[in-house]
């Protein structure tokens, strides 16, 4: 009954579809897997050479240990929480075979040395924009190395380490001679999940941040408030959530939920980007801050209703100052989010004390300068506490004197190219968002769609596209919460994990199918429910629901 | 950053969206929740009258009992077992409070009175075609009666029973006083599920199973077989899965969890109606069964690959009546589905045996009629199994003589209102499914277009209209497995409930917005991960992921 396709047509392409009177399926390739060269490696690392010589792994006798000479030891965190996640999943629950270490046999691999070779392996740190995460990994006997600079190199090493090993046909675990010299193609490489249009409990926030380091990402992109539910717990306005969240203690991130979720990310070597969207998607700021919002007009008098943050008033600024002071306390990293998108100029229009003020400042009619007004002091605000900015795209497009050190995040489809071309060529860091907005579902393997971007796909120089620092995947919420986002998250956003980390010319949609595949099942296994690629089987299907 | 738009505009329309490269996203209303006089109701019963008297129920004094002079009592499991289900989804794990039985005070509901009117309760049997589910439902003191003339409408009415049940603000289970009087308009309500494009663990067939029965559903269409994977275990060919499931012994239905299936369907009043569908999408019965599909030819020689099902030998209809013969022994419903959908007829074009056969008996190069001839002979081996056929409307196309009692399962979009004319203007019984293909998906709300079929929109006589018994909602498994199939499928199976149960007129969006959202939260803290409509919250969010 499926679409006037037999099986052997489905595979090689979905594109034809039941004389189908709702869809466009976009046409797509649906590759047969064929295998890859490259196993189940994923995103694939910038130089493999695997050769056909194996190993087998004993649980009982096999160590993962820091190397000598490794400015890294027993009391970094980071590596010995890595060193058991990793062992688990390569391992399982293992059965105990008695309890004498066993001599290794000599096609056995008993020992991955993990060696951090900067003189400071940032293990007590956090993540940053520049934090190098290259690596090499060695696998031969008697031991492997893997060499890093820094802790987060490591990180990235451990998860591909994982990925090599497999389970010959009676089970036993394996791995194949090998020499990976790897590091990411662009820096940023981020997944935006949303906490406003559903809250998404602590558990389901951990699970993702796990998903992301099997796939290298390293910025979790946390758009925590909005207009439907305010669930970040202020401490010094805590108002904001009281009033704001959807329920005020069910449905709120505490000091502590956000303290565990930043450490999470830091032992996966993933940064927390808070976002806190103004002047605009405010509206569940209002409910705990009196005079935050502009009270909009029906023609002479307030309607009752509220539109964007009220850009002229002081008290808004007094508000921001110690609210943004508080995040810049609470989120170690360098850089808040500030938004800035969208913001409805016809609440602003109808408010005649909007009006006159900005006639007072000779701002006419001009709502886009009222906008760049506030974004101006909010930027001012946000520097005092030290901390870079990243905005949306309106904010550089609306002409506000950015902060050298800024970052746009480009997220509009439409005049896409002109827009990169334009940030970059006025000097500013750009990230890019458009592609890849996931919460966009369609029919059929929509991961190719967002595997074949090419971010540098426009007419930049060289130092415009070295401006182009990265990429996110973004998942917006208005029809995910913890019932679905997991699946519809994965394995699409490996797709643009892949396009992020690896080599330009990485672009075989058949070997990526091959991979993928596989990499999904390893998921499943790892207690991520990431959705099929298409028809097909995991060797251990997910149990979960 | 979605889409241009601020929070209160969409949640008057999705329409609109992100000047968006790749998306046509349906026009579709999205409603604000305005509440539903008939508050959390699902599929709306066909009376309902609701007083503002509400009373407390207690879970320590509340009895589900069979009311005096039914016809079914303690030893019936059906009713027994659905009274423990509903007292929990009613009652969660309550609290004890003390040992003593309170006496009811005067605004307690002390009990629910169940009554089964008719002489044989059907409690020992099956669901089938024209199983009796009606009932009608009082609650008022001293005590609520539900009555109906068989379990299966005891089984409807408990559902809406524990519907009504609601809890106040300080989380004092309520009901109100309220009289309903209710019946499907349409008999056959059912669910397609695949499990051989991906293998689907007990557990989550069992999981919507359970969600079916909240949506009043009672036909789990169990597409069990197909081209990529054969998971039924055969007693007689046990070669088939052994050599035609994904993996002989994780990937298939054991004779033991086939009969646990059903037996957890027949608790609910759910029909289990196995898909054993040939000639065509027959690739993995190929594997354990030589001969019985096709040889194609590349030229004058084998290719070495296969086509349908062989029709020209006897060997293979020896094989199908062993195989129709074990089928009907281990599905008790009246039905089976026999498939018959598209059959691809180059394969048998290519093969000179096949043209040979044809030649000889006067078929000449009307492949149409080779299939005819096949399901013929099929159609009579099932006769003789003294079951009915369902088979997908193809069969009928094709102009094979049906059986009187043959039920068609129309499913392509196209043509459609004229084959509904055709198929119920040659007498046949029709089951509809073309609107209703869940396993294609798009952004958006699209629960609100499969609400808005009416499976009557076609220009028949009322003679015409009363053959055409129901519908299924089908989800077939390309993009589906354990991970992500349950929350695809809920609650956007939930409005072909309501559109296959509740009177024609029950067509306002906005009403059913409203109860939907509430009903998805409900199968929520029932353990079913149903996703959500839009932007909102459930008081208990999802824990499972």
């Amino acid at each position: 009954m499926l679409a006037g396709l037999n099986f052997a047509t489905l595979l090689l392409s979905v594109a034809v579809c039941q004389g189908s009177r709702y869809k466009d399926i976009d046409s797509e390739t649906v590759s047969v897997d064929q295998g890859s060269t490259y196993g189940s490696l994923w995103p694939l690392p910038q130089q493999v050479s695997l050769s056909e010589v194996s190993f087998k792994l004993s649980s009982s006798s096999f160590r993962v240990v820091d190397a000598e000479g490794s400015s890294a030891g027993p009391s970094c965190n980071i590596l010995q929480n890595a060193y058991r996640r990793y062992y688990e999943y390569v391992f399982g629950n293992p059965r105990k075979n008695g309890h004498f270490k066993r001599k290794a046999a000599t096609s056995e691999l008993s020992e991955l040395q993990v060696s951090i070779t900067s003189g400071d392996s940032d293990c007590d740190g956090y993540p940053g924009a520049t934090s190098d995460e290259s690596y090499e990994l060695t696998v031969d006997q008697p031991y492997a190395i893997l060499k890093a600079p820094k802790v987060w190199g490591a990180l990235r090493g451990l998860e591909t380490f994982s990925q090599l090993v497999y389970e010959d046909e009676y089970g036993a675990k394996s791995i194949n001679s090998s020499k990976i010299v790897d590091f990411p193609r662009f820096q940023h490489r981020g997944i935006l999940l949303d906490t406003s249009r559903h809250f998404l409990p602590i558990k389901v926030i951990l699970a993702n941040l796990e998903a992301m380091s099997m796939n290298k990402f390293n910025v979790f992109h946390w758009h925590i408030v909005d207009d439907p539910s305010f669930p970040y717990l202020s401490r010094t306005f805590p108002q904001l959530s009281q009033m704001g969240a959807y329920q005020p203690y069910t449905h709120v991130y505490t000091p502590g939920d956000v303290k565990m979720i930043i450490e999470f990310a830091r032992l996966r070597g993933i940064r927390v980007v808070p976002e806190f969207d103004t002047p605009g998607h405010t509206q569940s700021w209002g409910k705990g801050q009196k005079d935050l919002l502009t009270p909009c007009y029906s023609g002479p008098t307030p309607s009752g209703t509220f539109g964007p943050v009220n850009p002229i008033l002081n008290t808004t600024y007094d508000f921001m100052n110690l609210l943004f002071k508080e995040i810049s306390e609470v989120f170690p990293d360098a850089y808040v989010h500030l938004g800035g998108d969208e913001v409805d100029f016809n609440c602003w229009k109808s408010n005649p004390n909007i009006q006159k003020w900005m006639d007072e400042h000779g701002l006419g009619k001009d709502y886009a300068k009222l906008e760049s007004f506030y974004i101006q002091k909010l930027l001012g605000i946000v520097a005092a506490t030290k901390k870079g900015s990243m905005i949306w795209q309106e904010v550089f497009d609306n002409g506000v004197k950015l902060p050298a050190d800024a970052v746009v995040n480009v997220w509009m489809g439409s005049g896409l190219q002109e827009e990169m071309f334009n940030v970059t060529a006025a000097g500013f860091t750009t990230i890019l968002s458009a592609p890849w907005y996931l919460d966009y579902i369609s029919y059929g393997q929509d991961w190719q769609r967002y595997y074949k971007v090419e971010p540098l796909d426009f007419k930049g120089s060289d130092s415009q596209n070295k401006l182009v620092i990265g990429g996110e995947a973004c998942l917006w919420g208005e029809f995910v919460d913890s019932t679905n986002l997991t699946p519809r998250l994965w394995p699409r956003a490996s797709a643009v994990g892949e396009r992020l980390w690896s080599a330009k010319d990485v672009t075989d949609v058949n070997d990526a199918y091959s991979r993928l595949s596989k990499h999904r099942c390893r998921m499943v296994e790892r207690g991520i429910p990431a959705e099929p690629l298409f028809t097909s089987f995991c060797r251990h299907e997910y149990k979960g629901n």
